[in-house]
C-alpha cells in the first residue's frame, strides 16, 4: 500500500536507560566569545552570585554563571525522574519522506510524550530539584501558552513543593484546560497582571484593559518570589542554566545518531526564548566550536516575532516591569508585542544569550516563517506522521519540509534532523482558525519594530 | 530524595520493533463456550457473512465470524503503521509503589502515547486498512468522548480514505477541541442525532431536545454506510474483530513480562465496551483456558453504568435505533442512559460478547467504582507518575491502588498489571469539576435499571 524505503533504521530509535546522558553539556565552555554577563540595571555592572541568589536558587546561580565547566553531573534523582518520560524517541520520518518523494533522510527528536506536552519538563524538574535541595518552600514562575507552567507544576507535585504560576491573562481565559491541568497537579494559578503584586497593580492602573504579556507575568513572578520567605523564581527559557538542562535533548540525539552511524547535514529547531533550540544544537555546535565537525544549523522563528532575523543585538530587559537583570541578546525591545493575530507561540521579545552569541558568530542561520504556512506544514505532518504537533514545533517542521523539497529538486540525499518540541492538544483554537481558513499572518512593519526598539535601554556601549 | 526500590527492572520496558507481535490472537479459538453468534433481529437467525458484508468490510466479517483460528497474521502495512506509535511501554510504577508504601509490584501498559490518546488506534488502522484493500471510498462511525473518532480520522488520513463521524451531540458541543482534531485529520464530523439520516430525523421528531447517545449515533452511522455506495461502517469496541486487533496490547505485555521473567498475579482493565480489557487479557486468559497458568483478572466498570455487575446476560440490541444485529452480552438494555452526572466515559449499555462469556464462565471478576474515587485515583497517579490519565483508564488505576493497599496490609508482594488506556488531555472539564469538589456520583437505583431492562427484546430463549 505504502512504498517505503528500506527500513534498516528503526522507525523510532530509543536509547536504553543506561545510554541516557549522565551529564549536561555546557556549550559556553567551548565558546571563544562567551555570552555577555547579565547586568544589574541599577549599576550596569555584572550581576554577582549574591545578587542573583535573591532571585534564583544557589545551585542554579552557579550553573548560570559558570562558562568554563563543560559537563555538569545530572543528580540521580533527576535522572530517575527523566526515566519517567525519557529517553525520548528519535523518529525516522519514513512516511513524510515518502509523501514528499524526497531523497532526504528526515529525523525528528520528539519531546512531546509527557503530560506537559513539551521539552519544558527537562528543566522544570532540574530547577524544582535544586529548590527542594535548598530547603525552599516553593517556587514562582510565569507561563504563556502553558507548557512551562504545566511542566513546573508536575515537577513540584512530584517533589512536594509549592508552585505559584502567573499565567498571561489572555491565555488564562482562552486556555482554561491548561489551567485545569496545572490545578490537577496542585499549582496555584493567577491571571497576570493581577492585584496580588505591586508591579501588577501598577500595570493594571496604567492599562486596565490589558490582557497581559509574558514580560509582565515575569515581573509579577519575580516580585512574588523575592517578597516571600522560602521562595525563589524559576524561568523556563532564555537563561544559560535552562539551556544547560535542555542539552539532554541534543545529547540523546547525538548518541542515537552515533548508534546507527548517522551523520546529520542540517539541524533545525524552532526558536522562541531558545531553550529547545539551544538544547538540541549545543552538543553539535560544540563539535563545530572544537573543529571536529560541521553542520548547517537553522533557527526558525515566526515572522510576527522575528528577534533573530530583524532584531538588534543589544543589552535589554527580560521583562516588561524592568525589574529583572538585563541580558545581551537579539531583541525586539521589551515593549514589543506581536500581532494579536499571532497564534503560534514563540512570542518572546528576546532570545537566549547563548543562541544570540552563536548566531552573531555565524554558527547558525535564522529563518522566519509565516503562520499560515506553519499550520499547513503541521497539518501535512499530522496526517502522515500521526502526531499532532504544537504550533511552536511546526515552525521547525515547515523548514524541514522546505529543505527536503529542495533535496528532491537537487537530488541530494541530505540527512535532516529537527526538534519536534511538543504536541498541540491544547492549541485547538488555533488549529480551528486554520481549519476554517481564518488564520492570516501579520508581519510587523518597520515602524512597528521601531516602537519596540525604542524600549531598549540606551547607555554607553549599548548601541 | 525519593527512596526507591532496587531498580533492576527498567522504569519503562520497550520491546524492539522485531519483538512486536506479527499475529493477533483470537481468544475464541481457545474458549470451550464460544460467544453466541450475532442474530438478525428480523429472523432471530445467526447473521450470515453475506448479511454482515452489507455493513462491514469483507475481511472484517471473516474475522468477526471465525471462532476457531487462533492467530491472524497482521498485514505488513498495519505493522508499519503500528511502528509509528508502538510498541507501547510497559511501565513499572516505582513512584506509585513508593507513595503507597506497598510491597506490591505495579506495572501498567500505557497506550496513550499517540494523538488519538488511547488504544483505539490499534483497531482503527486495521479496519481502515481492510476498507482500503477492498477498494472502498470511505467509512462511517460514531464517537462519544471522541477517542475512537480521532483514531479513525488518523487512520483514514494516513490511507487516504474518506471518514464520516457521527459524534454524540453533547460531546460535539462540550468537546469542540476533539472535533477540531478530527477535522485537522480531514474527517467530516456531524453532531448526532442529525437530520442527515432517517433514523436521526425520527429520533429528533420524537425527542427534539435530546443530546444524543452512543446507541443513537451508531444507528446513524450504520444507515449512512449502508445507504451510500463504497462505504462501510466500522465500530471501535464490543465486536470480536475489535478485540482481535486489540490483542496486540496483551501480546506485547506478555512478551515484555516474559523478557524479564515477571509473572503477574492480578491483571486489571477498565471495561466499557470491552475492547481494551479484552485486548489486554486475551493472551493471559488464553493461557488459563489452555490450563497453562492462572491469574486473577478484574474488569472495572463505573458504578453509574454497571453492565457486568448489575446487568443481564441476554441477547440485546447494540444500538438505540435497533437496526444493528443483536448480540448476546451483559447488558443494561439499549434504552439505558447513565446519569448526566457521569463524566468518566465507559457509558455503553452493553459489553463485548467475548468478555461477557468469559465473565459468565468465571474467568474474570468484575468490580464497579464510583467516579469521585476514580478521579481521586487519577489525581494521585498524575502527581506521582507524571501521566494525566483518561477518566476511563482511571477506573483501572483505582482498583490497582486498592489491590496494592491490600498488599500493604497483608504484606504480600503481588505483581499487579493494569491497562492505562489513554490520556485525559481532552477531559479537563471533568477534571475541573473534580478540582472544584463538584463532581458527585449517581448510581442507578433498581428502578432505573428496570426501565433499561424493559428495552431488552423478549423472545424464546432470551430470558
Amino acid at each position: 500500500m505504502k512504498e517505503l524505503k528500506d527500513r534498516n533504521i528503526p522507525y523510532k530509535i530509543y536509547l536504553t536507560e543506561d545510554e541516557m546522558p549522565k551529564y549536561w553539556y555546557n556549550v559556553r565552555a567551548d565558546m571563544t566569545n562567551k555570552p555577555a554577563p547579565l547586568l544589574n540595571p541599577a549599576t550596569l555592572q555584572p550581576m554577582t552570585a549574591e545578587e542573583l541568589g535573591g532571585v534564583f536558587c544557589a545551585e542554579l546561580v552557579k550553573q548560570e554563571l559558570d562558562d568554563t565547566t563543560a559537563y555538569f553531573e545530572i543528580p540521580e534523582d533527576i535522572r530517575n525522574f527523566y526515566k519517567m518520560y525519557r529517553p525520548s524517541p528519535l523518529v525516522r520520518a519514513y512516511c513524510l519522506e515518502e509523501q514528499l518523494q524526497t531523497p532526504a533522510k528526515i529525523y525528528y527528536k520528539f519531546e512531546g510524550n509527557n503530560t506537559s506536552g513539551s521539552h519544558k519538563l527537562n528543566s522544570a524538574i532540574a530547577q524544582a530539584y535544586y529548590a527542594k535541595q535548598q530547603g525552599l518552600k516553593g517556587v514562582t514562575t510565569e507561563t504563556g501558552a502553558g507548557q512551562w507552567g504545566t511542566a513546573l507544576s508536575m515537577a513540584c507535585a512530584y517533589l512536594g513543593l509549592d508552585c505559584k504560576v502567573f499565567m498571561v491573562k489572555c491565555s488564562y481565559e482562552q486556555k482554561p484546560f491548561r489551567r485545569e491541568v496545572m490545578r490537577t497537579y496542585g499549582a496555584d494559578v493567577t491571571p497576570s497582571p493581577s492585584m496580588t503584586t505591586e508591579v501588577g497593580r501598577k500595570i493594571l492602573a496604567e492599562f486596565p484593559e490589558t490582557t497581559g504579556s509574558l514580560g509582565c507575568a515575569i515581573s509579577e513572578a519575580v516580585e512574588a518570589a523575592t517578597t516571600r520567605d522560602g521562595y525563589r523564581y524559576v524561568l523556563g527559557s532564555v537563561l544559560n542554566q535552562v539551556l544547560l538542562h535542555q542539552s539532554v535533548i541534543g545529547l540523546e540525539t547525538q548518541t542515537a545518531l552515533e548508534k546507527y552511524g548517522i551523520k546529520p547535514d542540517i539541524i533545525i529547531g524552532c526558536a522562541g526564548g531558545g531553550s529547545n533550540l539551544g538544547g538540541l544544537i549545543s552538543p553539535f555546535v560544540g563539535q563545530m566550536l572544537r573543529g571536529e565537525a560541521n553542520y548547517r544549523v537553522i533557527a526558525v522563528e515566526p515572522a510576527s516575532c522575528p528577534s533573530l532575523t530583524r532584531g538588534k543585538f543589544r543589552y535589554d530587559f527580560c521583562d516588561t516591569g524592568m525589574i529583572c537583570p538585563m541580558a545581551k541578546m537579539y531583541t525586539l525591545g521589551s515593549g514589543f508585542i506581536p500581532s494579536a493575530n499571532h497564534a503560534g507561540g514563540l512570542r518572546y521579545h528576546g532570545m537566549s544569550g547563548i543562541v544570540s552569541q552563536l548566531y552573531h558568530d555565524g554558527y547558525l542561520e535564522a529563518r522566519s516563517v509565516e503562520q499560515t504556512s506553519v499550520f499547513a506544514a503541521a497539518e501535512q505532518f499530522a496526517r502522515c506522521e500521526g502526531i499532532l504537533p504544537a504550533p511552536e514545533s511546526s515552525h521547525a517542521i515547515r523548514v524541514a519540509i522546505d529543505e527536503a523539497v529542495k533535496c528532491r529538486e537537487t537530488g541530494e540525499a541530505k540527512t535532516i534532523v529537527f526538534g519536534l518540541t511538543g504536541t498541540g492538544y491544547f492549541d485547538m483554537v488555533a488549529y480551528g482558525k486554520y481549519n476554517d481558513g481564518d488564520m492570516g499572518d501579520q508581519i510587523p512593519t518597520d515602524a512597528d519594530l521601531e516602537k519596540g526598539f525604542a524600549t531598549i535601554p540606551s547607555f554607553p556601549g549599548n548601541e
